[in-house]
């Protein structure tokens, strides 16, 4: 069978896995606005809408556990919502919907069964995960033709654990060919779409999951993230999305597209919401979980604490990072946000980034010790041709490395965890703020700037995606000139076209806390989300 | 210059920091019992005696806290102490004592001029450390020719930390050529000899410390271990001494034997002491210290907590390891201990370990990546030639590894720390004791037996020595037919030549605990110590 063939036969069975009568008319699909069509379709009933559009992740848990809704009527409105989504941005990959709706049927019984057990922290909420994440009888294909049509055989642990915690799982999320560019494009499911506006990218890899969530068709789900994978959709789609630290939250056990055992710069799994505290409360159900019973690797951390060092925290702005200058909605909004930070009483102190250089050609080698073969290999066995984002990446030139090379890169990683540990403790520093990319969404296939996002990933340092706005009419385009650091430089500002070709287009900015101090990271977040949305703000939960 | 007489110039310099009053009389240098010497050869007074001999370091700084002994006084009986140890068993290569004493004396003149501040955790306390940790002015040879007379310019992060919490360091300790054998041997200071019997190994790679602490020429003292380099001297010796988990202790900017950013199996730091509550404190103080603001590495845990998980704790037996039988004394104390321990009421459930050959094979290719072409290296510049036991262990013959086989035994890793863990937690341990080794101190250069110690390294789980007792006129020979894993088990078996040729020498048992919770194996290890001198024993503080 060839590629297409593949394609086709995986895409009909999603279609066949949504219920006829959630199939949307084709007016909505020309929406001008995806974002408002569950509202208008029809499909979801008004408890329905209320259910997946007045709650975040812990009012909805709240709401479950008060006996507002049962679990069955909140993993129905998500299922129904969910279909409803994938038709607009082609979002998912594996549906399983019926699973679902069995699931929360059982956890009710379970519940009416037991009226006195204190529930679990996640009972009866649908969570939807990234394609990588392995569930017993669905394909985990992450935008590889080759990987098409191979059921798995057992849960990825974090899944594990979520069904542990009372979690709903109900569908799958798609990607990039490869997992390794900022589009979810592939030739097996095709590209998901941005809901805020189809003419830029949904983001990747978790692209999915972005589109997903802010579409409501989720309200919870994980991406996982090595370079920006969490963080990039999250900004592209408006939503809070978290890289946490190396081993807090289970990552083994998923589909991958490198070779077992690949050593470098480590990928983690977090949270993406349409709430602060709903990434905090995963944040801490996995860590009350003791995570590393379910994945060996896990730190025995299993602390939670969320109260910052200081009483008055200090927090840095870097308005760059000197490798890209940010667009004008990102400049405007970045300076807003710190402006109302200062008016809430915290203390902002601007800051030059440490020269990034070293740090960033190292990250790149480290993504790609061997030469980028095996994933190669994977779309050769697949004999299907790279999509745009991936042939942009020029997989065949990127060189391999030595296990002498490896070693030096070790080295001259601890000398940039040194150097930035430093600078981050004479400032004194309880958080950094800098934008998560130079860019907003950018058009299809042309996301260059990942030096914002994947400088966290080489420290292991937290790094949480919060909601701004979005792109107005006061964003108008700025010479070239202003784009400071170089030729790429230049090229990526010259993306931005002004705010009329970038309408609705999400702001947000990106929180950075001390490695594996996620929770103090989140008590900072806490004061953070709330200063920004203190008068208005589209992330309130 | 040759290494013959850069081994001279160094052995020169080194005898010239012993004062003329502390060297040893001839008849001294001979004695059968080098245990008894400090106290019979005239050069401590009484009351050194009583400083040196009487306290482990927990008691001693509650002594130099309420004003019984001045930090002065102590470390120059220290330094007495460790001179005469120094002078029977060749333990030391850097020695600053004169540097020990002025700093002593800074703090006792800082404690009179702030006698209301609250003193710090080692204050006055002198601490020894294994010649790879770097002090400003001296030499880190690490037993390698090349790395004499090359002066180091800054303190080693853990030894700042040490310093910052109150401790005086007044010397360095031996180590074997490359730091890769259990014998602390090297062209430049010689052997380190056992001072329970100078007849069997002092044990490596920190055997200086292993024979200056049970000489009592210090208390507390830091070795390192990759394979076995912090227990097996203190097994040999007789003293207690942990393998920590990784993270937990600064490890960096200590002279290293192999490439900077080497990986694999990662070498910990780790306390070696007279007492096990010194072993604690030390551990306590580096974790309330902010590890990782000395050494970026560390894991940002800062939790102390001796609480074991189970009121009635439970803790599996392995009395042999499945590669190499245990000595007849090993065997008869391990059986003592967990026939104490029962008594003690300490649940005590016998287990099989499960099959180690693959990882066992998985860490002897980890610990040699590069095929020890950077040591074999660091030799040839050194223009010196290889001990008896670097010789045995073929360097030459090591084959190197690709950064495709890095990956793949990554992987293995990983699949053994899954099973292993799965282990652990079907059989619901809080600790597992098992034997450090198949043998007591071996006879010189013959020691083959790292397989108990090393599974801990690849795992990462911490593993403490406890001493128990010595071997006795029962542990008579037996037949090799008993040692019933092969051939190199049987060559290993054979090498215990009875109680006369170990007369003296020590025995101890390993207690180890789940990975990264060195505080709650504390917890565990305190009923153990406790039950197994509770009548009598050599240990207590």
């Amino acid at each position: 069978m060839g590629y297409r063939e593949i394609a086709r036969g995986k895409q009909e069975q999603r279609r066949q896995r949504i219920s006829k009568d959630w199939i949307l008319a084709r007016e909505h699909l020309a929406s001008s606005n995806l974002l408002k069509v569950p509202e208008v379709c029809g499909i979801l009933t008004g408890r329905e809408l209320e259910i997946t559009g007045k709650y975040d992740a812990v009012g909805l848990v709240e709401k479950i556990a008060n006996g507002s809704f049962s679990a069955r009527e909140v993993t129905l409105a998500f299922c129904k919502r969910a279909a409803i989504a994938q038709q607009l941005t082609n979002c998912l990959t594996e549906i399983f919907f019926e699973d679902a709706i069995q699931r929360a049927e059982e956890l009710d019984r379970e519940r009416a069964a037991n009226p006195g057990t204190p529930l679990r922290p996640f009972h009866g909420l649908p969570i939807s995960l990234k394609d990588s994440f392995k569930i017993p009888g669905y394909d985990s294909v992450i935008g590889m033709t080759c990987f098409a049509n191979d059921p798995d055989q057992t849960y990825s642990p974090l899944a594990q654990l979520l069904l542990d915690a009372g979690a709903v799982l109900y569908c799958k999320t798609n990607v990039p060919q490869t997992m390794m560019t900022a589009d979810s494009d592939n030739n097996v499911f095709g590209r998901t779409l941005n809901p805020t506006n189809i003419n830029v990218t949904a983001g990747g890899s978790s692209g999915g999951e972005g589109a997903l969530i802010a579409m409501r068709g989720s309200i919870l789900g994980v991406g996982t993230d090595i370079a920006g994978s969490v963080r990039i959709p999250s900004h592209c789609n408006g939503i809070y999305g978290l890289r946490t630290s190396v081993g807090l939250v289970p990552m083994a056990g998923q589909k991958d597209p490198v070779a077992p055992g690949t050593d470098g710069v480590a990928p983690i799994a977090g949270p993406m919401a349409t709430s602060l505290r709903a990434c905090e409360h995963f944040m801490k159900t996995v860590a009350k979980s003791s995570a590393w019973k379910y994945d060996e690797s896990c730190l025995h951390l299993n602390r939670w604490d969320t109260r910052p060092k200081h009483t008055n925290i200090r927090i840095g702005v870097a308005y760059n990072d000197g490798m890209f200058t940010p667009w004008p909605p990102v400049r405007r909004s970045m300076q807003q946000a710190v402006s109302k930070l200062r008016s809430a009483g915290i203390e902002m102190v601007d800051l030059k980034m440490p020269d990034l250089h070293e740090a960033v050609s190292t990250t790149y080698r480290m993504y790609s010790l061997d030469g980028c073969r095996f994933v190669q290999n994977l779309i050769k066995q697949g004999e299907e041709p790279e999509v745009e984002s991936v042939k942009r990446t020029n997989l065949a030139a990127i060189p391999s490395a030595t296990l002498d090379d490896f070693f030096a890169l070790n080295a001259a990683r601890s000398k940039v965890k040194e150097d930035f540990q430093k600078f981050w403790l004479d400032h004194e520093l309880d958080a950094l703020l800098c934008p998560p990319a130079a860019t907003t969404a950018t058009p299809l296939d042309e996301w260059k700037c990942i030096t914002y996002t994947m400088l966290w990933n080489l420290l292991d340092y937290p790094a949480l995606i919060i909601p701004i706005g979005k792109v107005t009419d006061q964003d108008v385009v700025d010479g070239v000139e202003n784009a400071i650091f170089g030729e790429e430089d230049q090229q990526n500002y010259k993306l931005y076209t002004g705010p009329e070709d970038f309408k609705n287009v999400p702001t947000t900015t990106q929180l950075i806390g001390m490695r594996q101090e996620d929770d103090r990271l989140m008590g900072v977040a806490k004061m953070v989300d709330e200063a920004l949305h203190s008068q208005s703000g589209p992330s309130k939960p």
